[in-house]
């Protein structure tokens, strides 16, 4: 990479002729195959990231870019996990999202030179920011990352001069710092650079001396990348997917999960009063004091439909305060959330510390109705087991909860139930032609679900399979697990890091449920004695 | 009203039974005609919000209900408009929103006998109130306000329980505070309630003494309520509205404001070069002043096609800093966003204390491209003007900036600018078969924008009707215009409140480019003289 090269006016203008409109029929074909691109815009300050910016929307149609700062967090995204005020600035397929140093500004403030150190550590964000460039751009987003380049004494030329004129406008406080720290950023790039240039979010790294020169570079690394996308497009586009009944066919050793679950597990009616009213009264404390210690709790509920999610929802959300619960129903996305990522709609809802997010389905439809019924391809439900457990993972870092639920019961009391949905005037919206078709494909949800507990039952996000052929036993069930849960989090250490994806084997929930049927057994067993 | 009702469960499960029934079918029916429905749930501490809430979700379906609680406001909305928190949560046509306060916890914190003072009087906290519940009800949502009341003793009995169960769990210092002030709040709501209860948004004032009667009477004065709303919607679908074309005879004694402004103002290459980096070195400095201070832009871009907005708006957004500046180009709505009020889609972007936000195009459609068009009724464009004037009267409170251009241009111009777009590459995309028809209707155009002028040029947010025949005297006017704005808003006292809706005449906007254009006859004179 040669430095301090330059274009004069008459060479920039003849080499900006073609080169413009073939950038504008790159963004044109991005915009019309819906692919969303991102470009970071990095540099030292002084090296022009403002100008490029402004460049860039003169060559593109600057209706489909937007441009994105991200000055000192708001405390609503100081609230949540870090990546959470970047999820909520990604563009749309075929806008463009210009975002001013990103997450690799996160990474220089977690770096060991700036005095004031972030939530976590330099290498922990670099992870992050890789894993996140991944999920995006395997899910079809061009990712460019642009280093505007500039030599320390030009660096240090361009300040003497802003400090003149008094053009030396600081934004932020760390703006002002970074600006004395040209050696440092240098040596964290050195080490960041290598790590996070990927084929899939390249870096180009510009020499930003001379504007014309810098414009063209900028452009030309613009449209080369764009390139690629659209022929990777392409080319994916033609593959034809094996069709999904084909990919039902997972190995599995075992029985289903699911076939080992007891259901003959129940608790009496005047039991199930005193239990859950000693459960809600707990869980609404210990949900208060979570309140003040900032921890946050994500719910899914997952499982077979009429298994009872609903009701078990409203006995856990009618003890905790309504004013820091959120309850969110998934059902068909919007138009705006269909453009974006799929995981998009679900980090819009993600609680900040204290708050409580239920969901009533999830991000496990990727997985589960995706899968199934054939919306996601092979390749794209595969890909989200490890994207699902990097997204858990971001809502857990520090001391927040993740529990998920599948709330099960058999095939005969589903019948059952649907029956009774027919009958009942306020219940039957519940029940649809839909409810009908996901109940013949039953046994591929069960395969479906199968895999999911396999790979994504992880220690700080485990699945629990509740057996609700009982509605009053599931619903104590989960009263107890979060409650448990609470205490737990409220008890341990805080600051406890995740250090990586530990999957739990499948077995474990099992046997969780096992020991939880033993000890009621016990208590049983207890009682009658006393009884007698 | 009696107080100290109740209902035995036998009287309860009876009522009930079909009471459930009916409100279910109410729901659905608002959810069919994609109403909108906003509760706002209040009370004092313990008179059992949550329960009331938890009963809704119960008794309707629950998917389309969403709870939102309103505790402090975050920095984010701190440094908005007092009413961007709860426009953000507004629910879409057919969600149930069930609002805790909302507004009214509000007014009781601007009211005087709560030590903290918020930023606004009671007084206008109620205006403010009542504005919004008219904007939303008069566009089809249906607004209901419910104050569960307890009598001052069985207040102190209750909160006597809490302490002692140690349940008195306070989510804000607020919340504390307001247990103490039983009478203060009652002589609040003897002067808020009156002052709000309308028929389009209606206050039930409900015993929650007993829990069954509480609930039943929610439950009832929903029904109600929704039940008018449904019957005011079908009423209104059934009156055949006046088509369009009869609706744009306004009576406009004066000629066209438009048609008054002189367009053969211009400004040589020169001088353009040198007044523009002039006034971009002012408006950067001006704007960072600005962001420290806390004084947000509002700049709105109107104007005929090819009027050259978007070189203005460049001219403009190379000079601001981009981390604090958002272009926002309207184009057409999302689902989502079509699914809510038309304003809503604005409020989105709405700058915080400091930042800029340029619309390109703006909620002007609705009276503009909206009403030539039909898009709109002729009661809703009406209607419009008043909201506006009041969403942007929100926007300036304190001492924020809302500055209106309308870029200009002949007939002949806009046709010589529409050809040469057909013919440069990279402007073909900007000109579309839609341009040549709103071309066809420049009439009707100009007649709705002069109703605009008329009716939405405010003291607080005027309009400025810039001629843009030569793109380069446009670009220096919308500058220069920021740049005496800013420096107004920077030097005048702060917290100059924004008493009602003052209309400028239109006649003042021609005057304004007419002394404009006289003080540039002068200078040249001067110049001139000067050469001799």
């Amino acid at each position: 990479m040669a430095l301090g090269q330059s274009y004069t006016n008459k060479e920039y203008k003849k080499i900006a002729k073609d080169l413009r409109i073939e950038l504008f029929n790159a963004q044109r074909a991005c915009i019309e195959k819906k692919i969303p691109v991102v470009i970071i815009l990095s540099g030292i300050k002084g090296s022009g990231r403002g100008k490029v910016a402004n460049f860039l929307s003169e060559w593109l149609d600057a209706k489909f870019v937007r441009n994105h700062a991200f000055l000192a967090p708001s405390d609503e995204e100081e609230t949540r996990p870090t990546m959470w005020r970047y999820w909520r600035h990604l563009p749309a397929g075929g806008e463009t999202a210009v975002f001013f140093g990103a997450w690799y500004t996160q990474i220089l403030r977690n770096s060991r030179f700036l005095e004031k150190h972030g939530k976590e550590s330099m290498l922990e964000s670099i992870n992050a920011s890789t894993q996140l460039e991944e999920t995006l751009s395997k899910s079809g987003t061009a990712i460019l990352k642009i280093w505007l380049h500039l030599s320390k004494e030009e660096h240090d030329i361009r300040r003497k001069y802003r400090k003149q004129a008094k053009e030396n406008l600081y934004y932020t406080p760390n703006d002002e710092l970074l600006d004395d720290f040209y050696d440092e950023i240098m040596e964290v790039l050195q080490e960041t650079i290598p790590q996070t240039d990927k084929a899939y979010a390249p870096w180009a790294i510009i020499d930003a001396y001379d504007e014309n020169y810098r414009n063209i570079s900028v452009a030309r690394a613009l449209l080369q990348h764009l390139n690629q996308c659209l022929a990777a497009k392409e080319v994916h586009e033609n593959i034809k997917e094996a069709t999904q009944k084909d990919d039902n066919q997972i190995e599995m050793n075992t029985i289903s999960a699911l076939d080992r679950v007891d259901l003959s597990q129940n608790i009496e009616k005047e039991d199930y009063k005193e239990k859950l009213e000693e459960l809600q009264t707990e869980v609404a404390r210990l949900t208060f004091e979570a309140y003040q210690k900032g921890i946050s709790t994500t719910l899914v509920f997952e499982g077979w439909d009429a298994g009872g999610k609903g009701g078990a929802i409203r006995r856990l959300s009618t003890c905790t305060d309504a004013r820091i619960t959120r309850v969110i129903p998934i059902s068909s996305p919007t138009s705006e959330e269909l453009a974006h990522h799929y995981l998009w709609r679900f980090w819009r809802h993600v609680p900040q510390a204290g708050y409580i997010t239920i969901y009533d389905r999830s991000w496990y439809g990727r997985v589960l109705v995706e899968r199934v019924e054939g919306f996601a391809q092979k390749h794209e439900w595969r890909r989200a087991y490890n994207e699902i457990n990097a997204f858990e993972k971001e809502l857990v870092s520090d001391k927040n909860i993740v529990i998920k639920f599948w709330l099960h019961i058999s095939s005969e009391e589903q019948l059952r139930r649907f029956k009774e949905r027919e009958d009942t005037p306020w219940k039957q919206h519940k029940i649809t032609a839909e409810d009908w078709r996901n109940r013949d494909a039953a046994d591929a949800y069960k395969l479906a679900a199968d895999e999911m507990f396999l790979r994504t039952n992880t220690s700080y996000a485990p699945w629990y399979i509740i057996p609700a052929e009982s509605k009053l036993f599931a619903r104590i069930e989960v009263l107890r697990i979060y409650r448990d849960s609470l205490k737990n989090a409220l008890s341990t250490k805080q600051n406890i890091k995740v250090e990586s994806v530990d999957l739990l084997p499948v077995q474990e929930i099992i046997e969780e449920n096992e020991s939880v049927e033993k000890e009621k057994k016990d208590k049983k067993k207890k009682k009658e004695k006393k009884e007698k």
